[in-house]
């Protein structure tokens, strides 16, 4: 591992642990607090969690000279949200593992997972009033309108998402899916951490549009990078099932390469393979798809599509020289970049 | 029906029509907005819905003096949380019909279903920020607290409902219902809407609270005869399906009270048939727990049980008299305690 790899991954690490701290100093301990519940709530973010949101979040607001203070109940708002968010896709996709662990449904059956994520989602707004107290009403007030336009844009990516898989749609475009990625995961994995990491640092406006070109382009090549490492990686290592998003009939820009240039008959023939529901797909036909997307390159087209976004990334990252100060926050942002595309989960 | 319920009924059915109207200005209608998902937020509260929670917090505030404008927006936000969290209890219940049609998850999926509850939440958050123009930083901000605190009651209700469910918890008391029924009905039915529509009027601590403890004690009320007119009503006129708090196994105040008074061996028997999953029940079976019920009058506990809540509640209201100024908004609250004794569904 290198040493900015290293580094990043302490980063991260220190990070994880100052949210989990934050976040159990938000559960309500009283006698009459239901603890069972706040325990569920801790499962997810206990797990192996990378702690991503929330350390995009700080380092913004660290390198543009805030404190960690400044940016603590916000990242921690962000990881419950994340976290709440991940329990209810996975119930609205059906999968099976969840960083290594099977996912809360699965454990403790979908009622009680819908009940935790609201649970988490109705918490995460404490950390966001308090905010008041720290940074005053008015940065407060533009980090809640954040948070509200994070969560409308995540719930309408969602729908886009889970309406092509109700309709059977398959005839997209990259810029279909793009779009759809822009408002389902760059919002509020990298668009909004980093535009709150900024008001939290009281950035100016020219300055928050500059991160935000920043977290637009790196989110794009971090969710096609995911796309590819759903299908590339091995299973022990990506802690989610091999070939996972194959067996779910997720639109990929991979896998809308690959049907984009097969030939008809393959075509016709893997979307009736992708339009059987989970349970009724077959290891057979789940391995006809993947030939299909090995043999028409497609995930080295992805690749590159990824690679051109990051690179984009760099170059504006590069472009705030001037106001970023060399730091190991700055340090840690341009240090994303490559382990976005580096990473192997 | 009496003057004064179709006074009420007027009274609900004006609020009705003034928050679809500000929900659906809410409601994203840019060139880039996802229709199919937002005409979905609409479903549940175009259907015929009370308006209670917006009704309460609007008359609340009416009657102290406040303005429309005043609790238009935060009544709004009551009634997307309400709607929102039907959807999401109907999918933890496995309900089926809601407001006298299928409901959300039946219709499409229950994917979409939870996406389309976190859309509503997500949209929530709209009106009570643009709060902060009408009413001023502070109380826009009290209002938040409110908002996040109900969120957090209703959670913890809902989880320790589902885990006497899971546990196969019947061995309870009439405080431990009462006290589940506290978090996760009256928070967010009735001591919310009366705490909000207190605060943007501007109200003082003192009314606060007198209007806090009228709304606790008509919430309690209200659930328990909710809970009567389950297994009271005909099918057609309550909307939702016969007996089916038996069929669903929900613990109430009526069945606790009919386990606690039956025989060892019709105990034994009713917890047998009770733990079966819904789709194991029987006609027969829920006749069993049906006839149990009437022969120890259950329902009759019941009503003497909520009918002593709704008569505090009466006054607690009549000592306000000093400042809530006769008008049809205090005489709203007024026929409001008949109105929870006296409905039919």
């Amino acid at each position: 591992m290198s040493e900015a790899r290293r580094a990043l991954e302490a980063y991260l690490s220190g990070v994880r642990e100052g949210v989990l701290e934050t976040l159990k100093g938000l559960l309500p301990t009283g006698r009459r607090a239901y603890r069972p519940l706040y325990e569920l709530m801790l499962d997810y973010p206990m797990r192996d969690a990378k702690a991503l949101r929330p350390g995009l979040c700080i380092a913004v607001c660290r390198a543009l000279g805030g404190r960690l203070e400044d940016a603590l109940p916000t990242a921690t708002a962000l990881e419950l949200y994340h976290n709440a968010f991940l329990i209810h896709d996975d119930i609205e996709d059906g999968s099976l593992l969840r960083r290594g662990r099977p996912t809360l449904h699965l454990l403790h059956g979908a009622p009680v997972a819908v009940n935790v994520g609201d649970a988490m989602l109705a918490l995460s707004l404490q950390p966001l009033l308090d905010n008041t107290e720290r940074l005053g009403l008015g940065p407060a007030l533009r980090i809640l309108q954040v948070v509200s336009r994070m969560a409308r844009e995540s719930a309408e990516g969602q729908a886009v998402e889970l309406d092509w898989i109700r309709h059977d749609t398959w005839d997209l475009e990259d810029r279909d899916y793009l779009r759809m990625v822009y408002q389902k995961t760059c919002w509020y994995t990298f668009i909004a951490p980093s535009l709150l990491g900024s008001l939290a640092a009281g950035a100016s406006e020219a300055q928050r549009w500059t991160l935000t070109r920043f977290a637009v382009l790196l989110g794009m090549a971090f969710q096609i990078q995911d796309d590819v490492l759903n299908l590339a990686s091995e299973e022990a290592v990506y802690g989610k099932e091999a070939n996972g998003d194959l067996w779910e009939g997720k639109r990929t820009l991979i896998l809308l390469h690959a049907l984009r240039h097969a030939e008809p008959s393959e075509r016709a023939r893997a979307k009736d393979l992708l339009r059987l529901p989970r349970a009724s797909k077959t290891e057979e036909g789940v391995s006809y798809l993947r030939a299909l997307v090995d043999r028409r390159d497609s995930l080295g087209h992805a690749r590159a599509v990824a690679t051109r976004r990051a690179e984009r990334a760099r170059r504006t990252l590069e472009s705030a020289r001037g106001w970023l100060k060399p730091s190991v926050h700055q340090g840690f942002l341009t240090a994303l970049v490559d382990y976005v595309m580096d990473r192997t989960r």
